[in-house]
């Protein structure tokens, strides 16, 4: 028998009893381009709502090679081994451009997918308002919906991968590698700065001396930095995935993060403001989009660029050209 | 006999012809919130374009008693008797709200602003498209077509006012201080990443020693961040502009990079990207504002922060129903 077409509620009780085939099902629907479906995933999203917002929303970052997924599954399996339930995320902006996920990538943590507790899901793909950006969003507060306690959002350093992963977690964790002399090569701009710790990974072996001596370099640089959380210094630590040193401790220093900014009110308000600050995001990739993707303003575009790069025609007065022609629509 | 208003003409003479009064009542003229004004303004710039570009733009950021002003008044007094013509520009985007210029005070540059080689002009205040940042930018270009060698634009560390600066000049330059232990006290998130060179500021008497243990310290950092420039590596040096000290070495290090960067074509490049980036940012501005200013929309504004802060709403709901509020205007 052809299987019947799941309603509004299906999904919303499916989620809602931790049934893992729906909870599936309803993230595919709100990472849907189709409009039907996504008019569909925010009814869906709208009764879930009132069940988010439970778990401690994790980021984590590195350069490639770094190490995160092996990180990931040792966090996440100790975390299920203690009952808790954990969802894992990738937020991957080049996808859409390899046609495929590179993260999130299961067959990268078969330990930890295998336990009942866990739930990985591959990165999603671009697409209408919003993007990838609005489904890791999204498919994080259907987790939350899901009973899920701790959402590890993984992200690789792609374009502005990092500041939005940051803007949707609680907590933003950066895994660094002892490199050959100049231990922070690869790092970009900027992201240390966005950070609540440091964890030096692959501090094992003949390379624990080394991953300590990075330590003590990121600590010093760190603390030249304006810290991202009020009330929180951002700090290195060591640790490895292989013999599990340091990932207790990690999980340590995400707790004492949670409950002092849970008791100064920082934890709360950041939440909200990173949900209204989003809301004004799509607001405003919405209106920039209208514009370019406008035919006439598109088809002049090469032209005014050249006169303006050239100093043919002020910036200020190619501005308003480009407006009037798109207003005259 | 009142006097006769000036033409498209008269203002465009004036100006090649270098005539003080005149450019000066053009840069009054392009910062007209008058849209009389600003058309008159823009057929004048329209004129003048093919006259720019022609001078080396130097930004000058620093916290508020670095000697950001002293320092500006020694290199431009150098740099005037060496024969060279010094426009000094200020922006201020807290002039709107102090409804005064704090920057680019003549008062405070006596010396220079007596110079027969120097222009001085204080900051605009805000105001319709671009605001303060496009009042700079055409100063700047009005200022280069009266013939000026070098363009000094002064910052304070308000708002987003460095990232404006950078974004209209060639070379950046951050004024330090040496302060009591923590040298880096006062310095803005990022800052550091945005410039070509570090100065401190008053290495003269028993500070000496203490500026270049500063220096060493801001070398030490700059290590570790990327580049602003292609192809030039941020150093930080020494200065007073008491003794006068340091203030040679400035004007070579600029000259350095100008050098380096217009041979290997970053100069040029750069140069375009700044005109074409300046462009959208007035577009997407205003689009911003046009969709801030909707009367409908500003007024649900409050209601719907509310109920997405309070998840009440989802952001992709609410950012739908801004967006529909707004296009059936």
């Amino acid at each position: 028998p052809r299987r019947r077409r799941l309603t509004v509620n299906d999904y919303v009780e499916g989620v809602l009893s931790r049934n893992r085939t729906i909870i599936a099902q309803t993230i595919t629907l709100v990472e849907s381009n189709n409009p039907v479906h996504m008019e569909t995933g925010q009814q869906v999203l709208k009764q879930l709502l009132p069940y988010t917002g439970n778990s401690i929303r994790v980021g984590i970052t590195g350069v490639p090679g770094a190490g995160k997924s092996t990180l990931i599954e040792a966090l996440g399996t100790m975390l299920c081994e203690q009952g808790k339930r954990v969802a894992v995320l990738a937020v991957d902006p080049s996808s859409t451009i390899t046609k495929g996920s590179i993260l999130g990538d299961k067959t990268r943590m078969e330990t930890l997918s295998r336990h009942p507790n866990a739930f990985i899901r591959p990165s999603a793909s671009g697409g209408t308002l919003g993007g990838v950006n609005r489904k890791s969003r999204e498919t994080m507060l259907i987790c939350e919906a899901a009973g899920f306690d701790v959402i590890l959002v993984e992200t690789v350093g792609v374009g502005q991968s990092e500041v939005t992963v940051r803007s949707m977690v609680d907590f933003f964790l950066l895994v660094m590698l002892t490199g050959g002399g100049d231990e922070l090569q690869g790092i970009k701009k900027g992201v240390m700065e966005l950070v609540d710790a440091i964890f030096v990974n692959k501090a094992d072996g003949k390379n624990k001396q080394i991953a300590l001596g990075a330590k003590a370099e990121f600590n010093r640089i760190l603390h030249f930095l304006q810290p991202i959380t009020e009330g929180w210094t951002p700090k290195a630590y060591t640790c490895s995935a292989l013999t599990g040193e340091g990932i207790a401790e990690m999980w340590q220093v995400i707790q004492a993060f949670t409950g002092k900014t849970q008791r100064s009110g920082v934890f709360d308000t950041r939440r909200r403001k990173q949900t209204i600050d989003w809301m004004y995001t799509m607001v405003e990739d919405y209106l920039r989009t209208s514009f370019f993707n406008h035919p006439e303003v598109s088809s002049i575009i090469p032209v005014i660029e050249k006169a303006v790069g050239n100093g043919e025609v002020s910036a200020t007065m190619a501005a308003k050209q480009l407006l009037k022609i798109f207003e005259d629509q």
